[in-house]
């Protein structure tokens, strides 16, 4: 099959079928954005007189024909292809003739896959923010359900002071906003378009790289035509970063619900449908979905380790190995997208066992407090620590309720601050919806109707 | 569709879909080596009364049936069937009634798993050392070949004593056969026998895992049923940590080719076919094959990275966690199956340019061995040292090819060493070929057909 | 000695060497943000009426005694203290007896080790910032200087199109803004009271938290005081994974240099004072510097990981795990520092050599060119790449100043916008010495001298 | 100070200060291993003619003294030394004159820092093996001990199936067994000579090998000069890989006894003496060695992803990046020692409570027996399985110690094959010591005196 750069020799079938790896099948996932992006690019044409009115607008139909084929599952990239951008010229200049053969014109392939996969990136990142945002809020609803309710706190996972369930999800709701924070920062970095810079020195042709840039909605143009082919990896290595963050959140959550859903501690207890059995053990109910989830974390990490291992000390320029930094790009962001998810899934099912958590509370519990009721006489801090430490016996069981009440400091048990972090949300997605309104008006605007720009993989 | 551990209630669907995940895909590539494993079971259950006779001959024909459906591509497992495992004992039950339902006795998925990710992984070691041995076969060749031909040696990349294409090909031989040994180690772990471990504690059954072990080739049962599944990714990430070793090699390799086949270098160059072409730039014969070769490397270390991050601080017995390991488990192999073979064929048909390497020998490389000259007279080095180096302009031009064949000890340019090279590729291959024939016998034994336990990943 | 929770049995002496491993050494670094912490912690307890005015004031004065004794190399950590914590409060409590006794009052060693870690971070992040900013400005001015001098633009390390040392430098520069993008909010991250949240869980005393985190120049308090301690190693991560693209930056901007500054391009070239030499090869000058940069990309990589593998999956609450994120975490920042410096060093003392750099552009580098006239004459895009690729002997040289002065598209060779990033530049700057001298005023404010809370390490 | 490349100009200081990095310290490990590989290499010179007997005899003499130096800490080696070779090159020379001028004849610095390397890597290997073996034969007595001791077993953290602490302790033992065959091929690869590659390119002289390698004590002489330095951080990661596997291993044990110490389990305890405790609640005992334990994992995992990252993808040939894999392997080896002791010293330590195991036997945990009874009476498993999965509240108390005895299979809790185990660890044991005396034998003869050739670090 014709590749774009196909001369008068062939390429060898074995390397033709490694060069072109599972890009065939990945670049499913991409086609609408570099429909979308060969759009603008055409319109821009038109506009410095490479491209006549008649011509764009055959494009653009074209274009928006494959966007519809592709949403159908009827757009076929083969692995002759190469990849998407092959499959979409050759198409556009097997019904279009002549304009198809004009659309490559000042771009190359280099600055096209970034344009889609920012365009991708960024679909993905709107609806991702909007996922972790949901679980936040529904974690900050489950901690105010349960703000009143005790909890063994720990340290070293043994009993170290009284806590409330409330306590413990406000801590993962807060976690969770700062991740958004990277997540957000991240967003940012990804939001400036390549196009014009070509295979990554730019063209000899008076292009309108602006323009381009506010067809499609990005927040600027990249501007050194080196820097943008020296970005590719780089800007997926800052997404999977943040999406790792938001992970080992929910790895640290998922560790403390499968520890506290143990027979001995049935803290909390997941309904039997969000869980598996054993083929061999007829008992089993197993929280599979929040080992899975633990795991998963080190997938993410893994997939942004490979990347970045990828680009270091990479030469300047584009190089073919940045051709794999889109797998693990691609799988790590619907791992992420699936396990929180899952989880929201999970903590608006979790139920809470109130007297299985109070049963938790042995005398010792309340040594800290004891010791600082000693504090509250007079005794020098550290004296009234020894004094309760050398007579942990006469320790006594306390109020598990009075005691998560009596700590009202900022942020203590009898003050989570639910309400700030409400607030945080809520600023969070006004901003969010702000931009993802701004972006999809574009994106319409080009097409002419809505583009799925990002669409979960059936399988990760 | 019934999972093995169905009951009365169903699991709830989006947690269904999230924890099959992949597999129902990726196991497409275990179903051989489960059905050889479910064989070599049912004959010892048979052994001991579980089985009729009857019944075991039913389960081996309609075993080795799903095998071939399976080669022909026509055996299905799709998400609702969890896995391969359920798929197969759903047939079974399906076509055989009775026989089906018994088949799972004394065994539990998880140490079925385990046995057929062994079975696969133990086709694929022997296919993959064949390939390196190839491949390190080629490379001794290629010394033979360029013994004489004068290359400039470098450090810090800059130029430093002379060399030849003998010594630099000599030198990746010679690191693959030290790989070749860690694939080899791995391989010896891999190759024992989980079957009977059950859930991780044994069943009250008088089963017999020598039986077992002995039918399926393993060299010997993996005693403690318990350490069975506290192996789990522990013998991937040993099998993955040695392809990571080749990999290494190999990226050396291929930033070395990519390196010297610059124009300014030219000492390599790739035949026109093996390189590919930009979509802008009609000049341009890239050597992507060899970039993505660098750039599988990282992707190999992220895989092991993934596997060992997951198994790290586990508790002991079966977690759920364990399944993520599959995936790039199995992705590893391919990718370095995938390498090796590439990096043959390149050797292969790489061209060597005498004369561009000739133009490399700058008087100032041969610095040391006039100071070597010096020492020869008496000199003590360190003073011939410094004499030659405050009088670098003085250094003349000397002949290249003498200059490597005055290098006479061991390992040097002179005595490049290629024939105990060869000669531990012949022990290699004899002691591998000897093994595959024995374990080929034991499963042909098994299933009366030679069964292909490892199959190339169609694209990875 | 005395540990703070010596009671009535004595740690095994193996174990607590173990336990302490290397933190009395490091913890040498966090001395100074320890006390300052302390004074803040002091001077909130004497407002709620625990300390008197008399016994505040000693503390102040021996806290501040104690920044002395370390700043001047006299204040010893030994291993039987643990870490400087301990050292610290038993310093405290042999020369002023109750009162050091009292000021563990209300928090934790918990609370305390992040607080002094944060404060060292955030002064470390303002110098950092400083150092990438001095460098950015000096491949800013570098890209200037070379505007016009054509370099040979390459992909896939092959001769690819023209381009010039300006767009080169100015690439980096880029790379370098959006990089500190990542670090600014890191800071902003880190910038988070942790004090009051004690061992995870509050104390049951009325403590001001937003009182001591005004005092120590936090931006808020970290509210929800479980998340305090789930955060930990979190923050660390965050921050060095900014700069790990900081790392990924140099790392390729080396390798560039390593590889343009061989013989045989010989377009930059290093002052002999900054290579190293052989023991053996008396001629050798080598980057040593740059593969150092080039490796400790590695180095940074690796500590991220090593805390983020930490941490995931841990339990909620602090675990004695966290304590292992101290060493990559101090050791990382000192290398990305080092490495920072040494490229600014490196990059105000390069030469460039113009000739060498004319000398790589043989007549194929201007293929794309040649294509782009074509296209200028209504040739078709695709049309104009064959017939040029068919025809590549028959391309000419032409003249690299005009390839380079015709490319006038934004972020093209001949429109570099250098202005742009030095008003980038000069914005950050302006931020970032206005938060500098916010936060100095309050450190000194309870210090009542500037306080050094980050010093470089000696040897990283 | 003068370098051994000292000429005519004089390293930037900033520069120095950086390429010298922390080798300066890092060396005090490997500078007995550099003075007898100096014997050896001068008594090799003497018999080639290129020193006389007079010069290698005060040579051997001097190398000798600052062996003694060096044990009692009063070899300096100075940052401006660079390394621990120059330190003695220069000592050498200004007590010797000439003869130490001389030394360096036929080798670089480059095969001097390998074979450095190797022969710490070596001593430490062997002491590695044999704390190993301890904890592992302390692990089969333990389980020996243990072995009719009941236990839970889970899966997925759950309740499964009955086990025992013998089956506990005896997976853990095969598992550092397993991990032993990979520490001894690490062993086997790295016992292999470097001297005699000089630079990468071997030298013009008549140097023997095979005597220098013999009379260290090496198992061969590593062949191709240039694989030597292609090998350079390699081997090393080949050893960190094999001791990542150990701690993989202790991570999981440490997890294990971590959580069956909390108060909800109490299955083990650990004595008060092996505790910490914290500085604000006065009743914790915390575990921390055990859970730094499992934090050093990541370590050990992070320092070998430091080195293989370094050397990926580097061209072949010495580079200086190699430096820095120095610090991360020396590290990750004292990490991994550390770790084998103290987990060997808790083993012995451990208190096993049967009672507490004893309430972990809940009536669902027979559920799988009972599942295989119904097939002993002839109902098929799946049948069998659904049955009893229905039917769960009918489950009885059985009795555990019934239930771990008659599961006598291979490997299961009544047959767990310890004396097998001892077995493995005799035939270790024997095979090491042997390998152990011959390689002290030669050391002792060359430097005439035993040279401890791995000290442990102090604070890792």
């Amino acid at each position: 099959m014709a590749k774009l750069w196909q001369k008068d020799y062939s390429l060898d079938q074995v390397v033709e079928h490694f060069t072109v790896g599972e890009d065939y099948l990945l670049d499913r996932n991409i086609v609408n954005g570099d429909c979308v992006s060969g759009i603008a690019h055409a319109e821009m044409l038109e506009s410095i007189g490479i491209l006549t009115e008649i011509e764009f607008k055959s494009l653009r139909n074209e274009l928006v024909n494959i966007i519809k084929l592709n949403d159908r599952g009827k757009f076929s990239i083969l692995p002759g292809h190469e990849d998407c951008h092959t499959a979409i010229e050759n198409h556009l200049t097997s019904v279009l003739g002549e304009a198809g053969k004009k659309i490559h014109t000042g771009r190359s392939r280099n600055d096209q896959v970034i344009a889609a996969i920012r365009l991708y990136s960024r679909a993905f990142l709107i609806e991702f923010q909007r996922v972790c945002l949901k679980l936040t809020s529904n974690l900050i609803d489950f901690a105010g359900t349960n703000s009143n309710v005790p909890m063994p706190g720990r340290t070293h996972m043994q009993i170290a002071m009284p806590s409330s369930v409330g306590l413990w999800a406000g801590a993962y709701a807060e976690g969770l906003l700062d991740d958004l924070y990277l997540v957000a920062a991240a967003y940012n970095l990804n939001n400036m378009c390549p196009l014009g810079s070509a295979a990554s020195y730019g063209v000899s042709l008076p292009i309108k790289r602006e323009m381009v840039a506010h067809a499609l909605g990005f927040e600027r143009v990249q501007n050194n035509v080196l820097y943008v082919n020296n970005s590719r990896g780089k800007i997926e290595s800052v997404i999977l970063d943040a999406l790792e963050q938001v992970m080992i959140t929910l790895s640290k959550m998922a560790q403390d619900l499968i520890l506290f859903s143990m027979p001995e501690f049935k803290y909390f207890s997941l309904p039997v449908e969000l869980c598996t059995g054993s083929s061999i053990m007829p008992q089993k109910r197993n929280p599979a979905a929040l080992e899975l989830i633990r795991a998963k974390a080190s997938a993410v990490s893994a997939f942004s380790m490979q990347i970045k291992s990828i680009i270091k000390g990479l030469p300047s320029g584009y190089n073919r190995d940045f051709q794999d930094t889109k797998a693990p790009f691609i799988k790590g962001l619907n791992v992420g997208m699936n396990c929180v998810r899952i989880m929201d899934l999970i903590i608006r099912r979790v139920k809470v066992n109130e007297k299985k958590l109070l049963e938790g509370f042995i005398p010792e519990i309340f040594a800290t407090d004891r010791a600082m009721e000693l504090v509250g006489r007079g005794i020098p801090f550290r004296d009234a620590y020894r004094q309760v430490g050398c007579s942990l016996d006469t320790l006594k069981d306390e109020d598990p309720y009075e005691a998560i009440r009596k700590k009202t400091h900022t942020g203590a048990t009898g003050n989570l601050g639910l309400d700030s972090s409400r607030n945080r949300i809520k600023e969070f997605e006004s901003l969010l919806e702000t931009e993802a309104a701004r972006v999809e008006k574009r994106i319409t605007g080009l097409a002419g109707f809505k583009v799925l720009l990002f669409k979960p993989e059936q399988s990760v």
